[in-house]
């Protein structure tokens, strides 16, 4: 830490001491490891020191870390760092795609399950003393889901509801093959695929071609009763057409893990809605120490260092936002 | 209808009048089928001519129906078609074994992820206009499961929780494998297989031997922060002592479909908390016209008629109970 001259690493989001010396060890004298995740006014101040950023880089920082050369963040939706600034830079921008993949895909089944099998019903029934409630309860064997956004995450959701014997639409840019899916179809196929969807897992990146994706006559187009569960963006969804369906019983239920914006203001109908789970941005929770995301983080240190640029892992595309 | 001294095959539980039709026409000259779905009381007042009831057949009819031979039930669980006069008689009593076992386990299934993703805590949270909630979220993959009772409902919720990941322990009468189970052992091991037991999902039948076999040790015995789902009887399991174990912790939540006795007691504790969801012996919505049930017993009349009386499925050992 004695070393002025030598570039710097710089660490904004956190990470164990272990960590911490680990990477340290893998750059040698190359990179000077700085961890400002508690006191992250000292990252512009290092100016253009800094050639390597892990986390956040807003863009009054950009503006002055003149030697930045690469950002890597440690989670997946990239659409707070991608401002026009950073956009127009040669800085390359790596994320961790896919971190938490399980717990988001685990929350998603949950959600879904939650509406489909009438546990709302059946909570409020418990909570007021009444036995034997009205039930809407279907079978979840045999439904069909859309995942809207088959990328890492999306992947696992199709996964695990292709394992509960659900049939899986999922759709993604090109039509291409995923994991999990019965059939694949494109974004722009999608539309016109909504007739016999049951369940909706939106996982689509935000980006100024999903805002709003998920828009009125979206929704409509839906199998009426279906359920809806949103775990990447809140601006992927209509909000207000989606409070709309839900009241007039088209929707039969929404978790959303994600709203826009967020959180929303204290007077949303979102809160206190009884067809409505929000889960807070908590979705991916336990994040368990970030090891995952550090994991990806370290791989692709060790590529940098070996001079590989150009096959780093996660690069986002910044025309694309994801 | 005309033929008065036909024999009968008497329908207690409902059927619609295509299955109708297909039974009489299946029995031809032989039994004479008679709804008294809707008028019970006309059961026993056709005494010795009814040889064959679809249904619950109480004490005091029994008695009366001295021609009765065969007992079909239009659901799984039988004990209260065992009371001691039935035991002692030579009538054969079959059950509709895992009837509706798809929709107890996407129940049990959608309980167990309810309380382990935390979504007690988000919906409270969401309900109270608070966004970012404290959470109990625990990852669902690589957890651990009883499964206490592997027959045809148990199997079917051991395949779904190891198709998300959950490493399954059967339990039934002989430890012989199972569907869906990494490993089965016995009644006798279960108490001592506990420690690492993070979901509890209760499948047993009624009986003198199950009565309480879930009790405080058992539950004590779980690891901390166990979740429970009870789709087969209330009985089984020592409500008091659940209860306790819910209220310091040791025990995160439970879903309970069935209670002793049922429905509770309108001030039972069980009502209220926000750490048990009841669903009222609905797990098994929706039932759909009983066409399960009624397959089970179509095929068994043509077994019967065909005089093969050995050959009937689903036969209850009334001395085990199920």
């Amino acid at each position: 830490m004695t070393d002025k001259d030598s570039r710097v690493l710089a660490l904004v989001s956190g990470l164990t001491e272990t960590q911490k010396d680990e990477l340290q060890a893998l750059c040698g004298t190359r990179y000077r490891v700085e961890d400002v995740s508690g006191r992250r006014d000292d990252l512009a101040s290092m100016g253009d020191a800094v050639e390597i950023v892990y986390g956040m880089v807003r863009p009054a920082e950009l503006a002055v870390l003149t030697g930045l050369r690469w950002v890597q963040t440690s989670w997946t939706g990239v659409e707070n760092l991608l401002y026009p600034e950073m956009i127009a830079s040669d800085v390359v921008v790596t994320c961790s795609r896919g971190h938490c993949s399980v717990q988001l895909a685990e929350t998603t089944v949950a959600g879904l399950l939650y509406f489909w099998r009438g546990l709302p019903e059946f909570f409020q029934a418990s909570q007021s003393g009444v036995w034997a409630s009205e039930t809407r309860a279907r079978v979840f064997e045999g439904s069909r889901a859309m995942v809207l956004g088959v990328g890492e995450i999306g992947a696992v959701i199709a996964r695990k509801l292709h394992a509960l014997g659900v049939r899986v639409r999922g759709v993604n840019t090109s039509g291409r093959p995923a994991t999990g899916c019965d059939e694949v179809c494109t974004l722009g196929q999608a539309r016109d695929r909504l007739g016999d969807v049951d369940l909706l897992a939106v996982g689509l990146p935000a980006s100024p071609h999903t805002r709003k994706f998920v828009d009125g006559p979206f929704l409509r187009a839906l199998r009426p009763g279906a359920v809806v569960a949103n775990i990447s963006r809140g601006s992927v969804i209509d909000e207000a057409a989606l409070l709309r369906e839900i009241d007039s019983s088209q929707i039969s239920g929404a978790m959303l893990d994600v709203t826009d914006p967020e959180p929303p203001p204290a007077d949303s109908p979102l809160f206190g809605h009884p067809r409505v789970l929000l889960t807070g941005h908590r979705a991916a929770f336990p994040i368990e120490n970030n090891e995952t995301a550090y994991r990806i983080f370290k791989e692709n240190l060790q590529r940098w260092l070996r001079g590989n640029h150009d096959t780093l892992a996660h690069v986002v595309d910044k025309g694309m936002g994801y």
